[in-house]
């Protein structure tokens, strides 16, 4: 496992210095839209999808720089869902990452827009990278297309309109799947769009994001629940335990176990039918099954 | 000017029937999501940005099929703005166009991904857009640039900055200029870019948005104060005349008129330069200039 991890704090060093290099070019008026749209970015965090569709373009034989560019669009707009997802009208979370939200320390206002600015500015650099050609219109039209009201807008929407109430598998399901998934997929899949891939490529790595997608946010749900999330630096907003859905109380803690354990095996198989070495995204999916250990 | 009125009535019905279209192929889940999606793209609204783009089309020779979906992009993004704009943490404004704005009719929360989603479906179209070629991603790029970071989102950001604060000439300017004028020079321009003009074509189309979007928010300004708003239909937020900078408060209202005549005026002299049948553009002008008589 340790030399997944040198190669995952690799990849995730050489995304810190593409996005540098965007943010290093980037000037903004006003300052505070500046700085509150720097802020967030560099906040730090995991940086999963940057990795993964780095990790994914080298095993389909090509290189991080043929996907750098997507890879700043995809985390830009990861990082505006976080900000209007930390809102005082959705999770009402004070702090990210064990730093001030950026509505604490922007105020809600530069906040919202913030966010904006981070998703449409997603969008300036997809339409730019399509000048490079179809396949990467194509690649774009995938993360525009999962990012929105078909993808992670509608799971946020359901996750934010069954708080409190009475939601069960299949309403857990479908904010997962979107909110948390089509991202994943997103990730993972763009490099084969870019390359032209063939088509059950192209599906097999969307199959396997998916299942990665639903992977992670079970054994999320899991650390959540075992309060060992402070260790990872993030802090619960108020009351979101208590209100959010969440895999632990929709199935019960030993199913989600059984749950995650499947989705991994379900993962694990979809790579095996992939003809390239995929064992940076084997073993990411064993790290994701096995974090709360 | 009865036929101005009747030919904006007709490019306007037309807008109406090309959104409809694209709403009747469009469902969204959760219903919530789907609700506000179209609440606020059917509330009503002048749709000058739409119709200033098909009469540009028309006026280059070209149809308003060709800019269709690119003008239902524009009026998301337009509607988006707004919904973001009347949230308590921005303008605050319970009302929009006499209904109750998105935030009052499906709480804060899902108004903000009711935002997000129409700005990401709007590229969701320009990207599909892009697949008919150079000129058109030159005319999706366009449309993103000006809605963004450096266009329309600068302006709301330092719009909401210098609320209460003592801001000049040069705040406003910037404000409007970014607020209100990129939007404008979009919708002219994009037919422009569609068509592959010459650069001197767009150069005078784009300066002509330019100084539209001055005249526009001028007089806009001028008809807050002089309280004509509420026959339009608008309804001021609570404590929005006070602290919102308004060329009136800048300038006062006898340089305002003189700026509004100024502006018209250089509207006219570069649509004067173009080698086009332009007297809707020069009737739309001279109806902005005069819409508070």
């Amino acid at each position: 496992m340790s030399e997944f991890k040198g190669k995952f704090d690799a990849l995730c060093a050489e995304f810190e210095r593409v996005l540098d290099e965007y943010l290093n070019a980037v000037s903004l008026e006003p300052s505070v839209l500046d700085e509150s749209f720097r802020y967030s970015l560099k906040i730090g965090g995991k940086r999963v999808r940057p990795v993964l569709m780095f990790a994914s373009a080298q095993m389909l034989g090509g290189k991080i720089s043929d996907v750098a560019a997507l890879a700043v669009a995809l985390e830009m707009i990861h990082t505006y869902s976080l900000i209007h997802d930390d809102l005082p009208a959705m999770d009402n979370d004070d702090f990210r990452r064990g730093q001030p939200s950026s509505h604490k320390k922007f105020g809600e206002g530069q906040a919202i827009l913030a966010g904006d600015a981070l998703l449409n500015q997603a969008f300036v650099i997809c339409l730019d990278e399509c000048r490079k050609g179809r396949t990467y219109i194509n690649a774009a039209a995938l993360i525009a297309a999962n990012a929105g009201a078909r993808g992670m807008i509608a799971g946020q929407a359901a996750d934010l309109f069954y708080q409190g109430k009475d939601a069960g598998e299949t309403e857990y399901e479908f904010i997962v799947r979107n909110k948390t998934a089509k991202m994943i997929m997103s990730a993972v899949a763009v490099p084969a769009y870019v390359y032209g891939a063939d088509d059950n490529i192209a599906a097999l790595l969307l199959e396997y994001g998916k299942n990665l997608g639903m992977l992670f946010q079970l054994t999320d749900d899991m650390l959540d629940v075992s309060g060992e999330f402070e260790k990872l630096g993030k802090t619960i907003g108020k009351d979101e335990k208590e209100k959010k859905i969440s895999a632990v109380s929709v199935y019960g803690a030993e199913k989600c176990r059984q749950m995650a354990e499947h989705y991994c095996e379900l993962c694990l198989k979809l790579l095996a039918q992939l003809p390239y070495e995929c064992s940076f995204l084997e073993d990411f999916t064993r790290y994701v099954l096995g974090r709360d250990k």
